[in-house]
């Protein structure tokens, strides 16, 4: 009577969640201050006061229908004005209101974007591991198959080896994730000018567009002076999925667009199939007063202070107590190898043993690794440094 | 290279929408105050004062990181317990916050159900014209085939000699939509016990339970002392989706739930399968500062008496001009027969000839009729009383 994929789908746990309500048990019983909790990948800095003083300025001094009323599908006009002035300031890609359409964040975005391009169940689309689990709901959602470059677990840049052998005439899309979660890399702009290369060759060779997805939540969580390449510039045929839910610690609030620009192949058929799905999945248009606050804000950049200090004290701490991990650039993410290879293993000893909760890579298909979000307190961190060191020493 | 259904939907122009852009356009020419535009359904009155204080208090005391965070996909508990208790309040349903799922307005809450009833291209789900031309988009997404039950044009309640005749063992629900759009028709206590003896009846007969879809978006708009019956206690096989949209007037904001009680059947694999297909449409969670508002504010009804007023000086004038319609008893719509029976026609004649826009019946699968949104300023409803007595006296 009812659709067996979505019941699995409603059903499924995930495991990242029951870490997660493990850890609020156990503090019940040892005391919040005895958890460390590295499960979840949720903002633990405010949006900025500017967000704050926005909506409720707009709450107490803007026309209520107006604030309140539909937009169009794609959004308010003058906020994709403000969201392509703002590409055009940092980027060198002439972006237009036009090329945008705006969303109830990042997920349903990247469902319009497989929709609009399946149109067979032989369709292929690539995620480079480690990648988000969800890709896999995501993709396959109209029968399309989701193929799986394995990772490159010297830098987590890209196995451009294993990428050449699994493109062939089915190949929709490359999904690129940078920064990326879990491994916080930033692919660098040689990896992507190498892609862009591979991806333009393919495509001549099998007479279509192979184009890039890139899945950007992370762009703006970036330390020190690396670069996040924006990939638009470097390949044409570039859909860019993008949310605020990090860069301006709204996860909730589901806002974020679609950008194709005009450069894209077959930019008319790409955009309007990407409208269509939309429509198809009941996204009327973006939560509006949210959209409004984007336009205001769009400029503002997160204060990453907080993420910054926590990552230099995990990273230097680990390193020196002998764990190995890919330089974490970005994102909130560190993806560190398992002391003996078995990440599940690990993760399920640390929770026993220390109520230290680390997600293993294999949902992320890169197994002996194991995630750490460090979005949370660095008093926690500083906490948690004697059960990483007793676990690493465990294994010794 | 795109999906054609897909880039069909983003590129099929909407009757509706092009006739509000022509009067947008003629507004320049001859003044906005000699175009008379019934077009569209936005909400012209604005959200309860409680709401926007909500918004604006939220935004400046309210943690930030808790406000915006990620919610559980269902929404906060809170605030499902908040909808539960109101819906107990008003009706006998014994509602509870875990037979809730919040979503992102009342469309992907319809698209969540259609995934979640269809598993065959056999599947049918049944409309009862007139009704929104969006249900063609929705209850097809994963194949299942929409039938269409024929209006009853005398009352514009239900026709069940015809729905009786279109029910077969393929028939997973049928969905319900009152207060009506187009017609304004509330359906009566009579017509709904007759349906939930037909639908169990006829569920006996093909071994398996027919739903109702009951699609509310309109339930809180109703005029005099009619009422809404809620029809879960009629009729225990109902899935209830509705939206804050009209009542509390937050349409851009994108916010309503699914209700299931317990009592329906199968409630456990119903609820859960919504809850998957809500996944893979990549419904994360409702906004959830919107979310914070409802909680707040789920008691707060719509000052209706703007709407009143208009829905009885059109009606009066127009009945007193010779136009017949059914008692529009809700919503914000009026159904008005077409003089000479040909609703194309006439509001083709009607836009050239007085700048008057009103939407032929027709993509409501109730040719011969056409709908009035009288969510619109009394004053233009004043103004252009002359151009429907020109109209009608043009017929005769």
């Amino acid at each position: 009577m009812v659709n067996q994929k979505y019941y699995g789908l409603g059903t499924a746990p995930s495991g990242i969640r029951a870490l997660f309500a493990y850890g609020l048990e156990q503090a019940k019983i040892v005391g919040p201050e005895n958890v460390f909790d590295y499960s979840l990948g949720n903002p633990s800095i405010p949006a900025p006061a500017k967000v704050n003083e926005a909506i409720a300025d707009l709450a107490q001094n803007y026309d209520s229908i107006k604030l309140h009323g539909y937009s169009v599908a794609a959004g308010h006009e003058d906020v994709r004005q403000a969201i392509a002035d703002n590409l055009n300031e940092r980027f060198d890609v002439n972006a237009k209101a036009s090329e945008l359409f705006m969303t109830c964040g990042c997920a349903p975005a990247l469902v319009s974007v497989a929709k609009a391009l399946t149109t067979s169940t032989d369709d292929e689309f690539i995620a480079i591991a480690p990648f988000f689990p969800e890709y896999h709901v995501f993709f396959t959602c109209d029968g399309a198959q989701l193929k799986v470059v394995p990772a490159d677990t010297e830098h987590f840049q890209i196995n451009f080896a294993e990428l050449e052998k699994i493109i062939t005439k089915n190949t929709k899309a490359v999904i690129v994730n940078s920064p990326n979660n879990p491994s916080g890399v930033v692919y660098t702009e040689e990896t992507l000018t190498k892609m862009a290369a591979l991806l333009t060759e393919k495509g001549k060779e099998f007479g279509h567009p192979i184009y890039i997805i890139a899945d950007e939540p992370y762009r703006e969580l970036v330390y020190g002076d690396v670069k996040v390449p924006f990939i638009p510039t470097i390949y044409d045929n570039t859909i860019v999925c993008y949310s605020w839910s990090k860069s301006l610690s709204l996860p909730g609030e589901r806002i974020g667009y679609v950008f194709v620009g005009e450069k894209c192949e077959m930019w008319d058929e790409v955009f309007n199939s990407i409208v269509g799905a939309a429509r198809e999945i009941g996204s009327v248009c973006p939560p509006t007063l949210i959209q409004k606050v984007i336009g205001r804000c769009v400029g503002e950049m997160p204060n990453l202070e907080a993420y910054d200090e926590n990552r230099q004290l995990l990273f230097n701490s680990l390193s020196e107590m002998g764990y190995e991990m890919a330089k974490p650039d970005g994102a909130f993410y560190m993806f560190v190898k398992a002391p003996n290879g078995d990440a599940v293993a690990f993760s399920e000893k640390a929770k026993l043993e220390h109520n230290l909760l680390v997600v293993p890579g294999d949902g992320f298909e890169c197994p002996g690794y194991f995630r750490l979000s460090y979005c949370v307190s660095n008093d926690m961190i500083k906490r948690s440094l004697p059960a990483f060191k007793a676990m690493i020493e465990s294994y010794k």
